[in-house]
């Protein structure tokens, strides 16, 4: 399958990274066409990949994996090109997290919008599914990383597009499908980005990015 | 022991009432002396409690729960009088849930600030331990109404009131201190109560208020 991701952070490299190994045809895709972690991650794959500027890898890949930093995503996104985006799966993990002001991050959009509803406004036709933003990135490509069964949530307004990447999260990384809970559309971003302020006060207090949350009914 | 219950909600009802059939000397307070629903509660008790205004059942109480609307807590604690509260802890149990503008609702103060945080520094001598937010009345008052272990986040800037809190919360409901987790000080409100726009989406999509999260490392 021809993937794109979005970025050349911690979790573009991760996503990319497994992506490539289990077969795939994967780009990343930054600002700026063969940039220097582009490049690294190219060379840590062994080659086994390609690199390009944001609308290149959008316009080769059949789906498209927004790993960018989250204070960043619209302007990656709008580099990326709408017409490059139209009617492709956006699966959108970035955070709108504003590290500007010191730690613990806030949130650059909070409580009456989020990042995912802001870039579904701005690419109507292109089918955002907000998942993974919830776990760091090697719970995300092993979710057997943790002892137990655990949750993830997901989000957005195609029902067929949160589907395909349920199929697709479950092929990729083995994520269980009856771990997977659909919240809805995706105004319900606004919960699973607000979590944040959460997971990263217990990343403190547990001392390690290795967690997540399981729903106990 | 004395203790005092602020508000005549839903969650004040399910905690006075377990805290008087545990044989506790219990006054539910609410904005004026003998309200309709604090005297229904009290007929609901079998007269076994007391009920007053806010200042009264403040001044009863040697532990003081602020089960209140959190949009209204802190008028409830003006009321309720800082003098009547020094000293004592409170544990704040609302969130700064914002109905006015429809479902689901948003929150009055998010990512910068939190509610546990205002009555903190509004009240600089009671030590309050934001505790019980993120899970339902009935959850509250009974853990194991839920299949399996799930935890409870807390957290304060007395980490003396904490234990105490967390040695009651066993003593009074059977929270196991291993599912106590304590998140730090008060600004950990922030991610607690922010948790709340998760915490509803959930309610709806799993169509029962009765569930919680467990940590998974």
């Amino acid at each position: 399958m021809k993937i794109a991701i979005l970025g050349t952070g911690m979790v573009g490299n991760a996503l990319g990274t497994k992506l490539v190994q289990l077969g795939h045809d994967v780009i990343m895709g930054s600002r700026t066409a063969g940039s220097e972690a582009g490049r690294d991650w190219l060379k840590s794959v062994g080659g086994k990949a390609r690199i390009g500027a944001f609308d290149e890898a959008a316009t080769f890949g059949k789906i498209v994996l927004d790993c960018t930093n989250g204070a960043n995503s619209l302007a990656a996104l709008r580099q990326a090109g709408e017409a490059n985006l139209r009617g492709k799966i956006l699966i959108q993990i970035s955070n709108p997290l504003d590290t500007s002001k010191g730690m613990p991050p806030t949130l650059t959009v909070c409580n009456t919008d989020s990042l995912g509803e802001q870039i579904q406004r701005e690419f109507p036709e292109t089918r955002v599914v907000k998942a993974l933003n919830t776990i760091n990135c090697a719970v995300m490509v092993e979710p057997s990383l943790l002892s137990g069964d655990h949750d993830l949530i997901i989000c957005g307004d195609d029902a067929a597009a949160k589907t395909q990447v349920t199929a697709l999260l479950g092929e990729w990384f083995g994520w269980k499908k009856e771990n997977i809970i659909d919240l809805g559309n995706i105004s319900a971003s606004r919960g699973t980005e607000m979590y944040l302020a959460l997971w990263i006060r217990l990343w403190g207090v547990l001392g390690t990015p290795h967690f997540n949350i399981k729903i106990v009914r």
